[in-house]
């Protein structure tokens, strides 16, 4: 059997290094234009660039048919992935790449699903959002949303007077700003047989809009909360009869939870199960795509991931008997995502403290 | 890093896997003639065929100039292993991998190291082998033994005269026939900084000398044995300054441990540490090889290995929230190793019982 992923990057490398042992075959569309780093999936199946207005029949050949593709993005050509399905299977389907590509979209299956996520204004003036939402209000596009890009926090009037005057009402969306007490994040899974299951949630830390740190189990989390989640998640994967990961981000408000916003793929937050679950969510991903049975998604230990932003080398010195490493041999640049390290231990408190031992010793690009 | 393995079968494959996430390159050296079945390191890294005879720095060139060279296997050419020791370090190093190839050498190490095994002559007649031993005996060919290959049982006058008159003392090793009550391996690795870490051992179950099943931890041990498996494989590991994975093969003959065989390399028997413990013993043997600290070797829950052998095709329905496959892509043909399935359960009985229904549903060639 062979998977089509499309996207070349660190996340379309480990679900085909997650995949490989069982025997299945990969190939990546490389859709990032000429410049694209793909150093990442380098030798595990052919990588064929692909541009708006090439054969989509030739890209599919090239890509040695696959029997099922799947993306690493929620950033993708929608064209393509609908001209692909003519070939193929998709997972998860087009529809639910579509939604999670749009914010507005995304937002509007929240609500029609009865999920909550933070209030939000659209195809509303930015004054007539300022009115509704109040300040501190988030600008955000309708897409291209992902590490914290594309989107403005507005404060006051003169914030609001600086936005560009070219953002039409239509063209964006208005969010009211969530003062959170901790961002979280679930990752469930649905095969194509109609089984779901969810890791337990994760505790994510950003820095400027990019996932530095997490750890897993989340704690203070009641179990009403953490059911809560995992209700959401199954809710969401069945009305869209996803097949695959499904990730959502919550913001942790008091004993509340807030849908921050969704990917339709593994994700970064999701980088502990490596180490930190009886199967990975890239295996899971993988297998899910493939129509095969889930592992299961229990946590073996408390697991703290940390991302290495712009390191310079692999810090091979930070392994330890409780720690591993994933590099994705792309290119050094500052703040790029160039791997990253599991820990696993017994007490979080050391778990953290050891993190952040490893953390001061690399050395930056 | 580059890493150069010899042999291109599962255990290079799965060694590769292991590395390819710390950011390491792997090559291969092909050294079983041109009819050898590359497909299980296919897109892995270089691969380069070599024969006997031909220049072993081109070799080394071809194989991209790797920092460490292992082995996959202790049948390999030692002169090979020499020559390219001017170019790179190997790991183990050559003399550990020299005596594990040779019966009567490694037999000679355990004896030099007071770790008992079954009482052996060598270089006597085999009149005189079967007066001291006793029948029933086995005489073994000094190298390529694995996998049951090469050795007879001897269990009469009758079944002595049969033997091979061109069997020459000096030529073959008699050994004491062993009615064990198990067979038990235990799975040991040494870093280069001298770290010694090992597995809980590991209860194996043979058919035709080939294993079939393998559960972890052993059950039936007293603490006593498993402290003298750990205590002789750590003997051997500093004795020899060996780095890497090392395993032993034990018969348990009452509360005693019997050494059987030592593989200088990760082996078949420890393959459920991918599953069931923190770190597998291909990433560990990657570690130690590559300079690295370990990773820890505790076991995260009770596993149970199957062998596909001789399976026609991927048995993608013994899949199963608590069982992963790993296939080898290998041509199928009968009794060939062709992947493994490994299960974790709480229960070494349920487990049992999952194994043969698993097993019993398998489709051969």
């Amino acid at each position: 059997m062979r998977i089509g992923i499309i996207g070349c990057g660190q996340l379309a490398r480990m679900m085909a290094l997650a995949g490989i042992p069982l025997g299945l075959k990969f190939s990546f569309v490389a859709d990032g234009g000429p410049d694209t780093d793909l150093s990442c999936v380098e030798g595990l199946g052919p990588v064929v660039p692909w541009q708006p207005g090439q054969s989509v029949s030739e890209l599919y050949k090239a890509l040695g048919q696959p029997d099922v593709i799947t993306v690493e993005k929620e950033q993708v050509d929608l064209d393509l992935v609908r001209a692909l399905e003519a070939h193929c299977t998709i997972r998860p389907n087009v529809d639910s790449i579509a939604k999670c590509k749009s914010r507005i979209h995304e937002k509007q299956l929240l609500a029609q699903l009865d999920i909550p996520c933070a209030p939000f204004t659209y195809d509303v003036s930015l004054e007539e959002s300022a009115k509704t939402l109040g300040y501190p209000m988030v600008i955000k596009s309708l897409d291209e949303g992902y590490d914290g890009k594309n989107q403005w926090v507005v404060r006051s009037d003169e914030d609001l007077a600086k936005v560009s005057p070219e953002l039409k009402a239509g063209h964006y969306l208005a969010e009211q700003w969530i003062p959170f007490d901790a961002e979280v994040s679930i990752i469930g899974v649905r095969s194509a047989s109609g089984e779901v299951s969810c890791y337990p949630l994760t505790e994510n830390q950003h820095q400027n809009g990019i996932l530095v740190r997490s750890m897993a189990p989340a704690r203070g989390l009641s179990a009403e909360m953490m059911q809560q989640a995992q209700t959401y998640m199954t809710k969401l994967l069945e009305a869209q009869q996803y097949v695959g990961v499904l990730v959502m981000e919550l913001f942790v408000v008091g004993d509340k939870l807030l849908v921050n916003e969704l990917a339709p793929r593994v994700h970064n937050s999701g980088h502990w199960t490596q180490l930190g679950a009886q199967t990975c969510q890239f295996e899971n991903h993988i297998r899910a795509v493939a129509g095969l049975a889930l592992g299961a998604t229990s946590a073996i230990g408390k697991t703290g991931m940390l991302n290495l932003l712009g390191v310079a080398a692999p810090p091979m010195d930070a392994l330890s008997a409780n720690a591993s490493l994933h590099w994705y041999n792309k290119a050094a640049k500052p703040n790029r995502k160039l791997g990253h390290i599991n820990f696993m231990m017994d007490d979080y408190g050391q778990l953290a403290s050891q993190m952040q031992s490893v953390e001061q010793s690399l050395v930056k690009c």
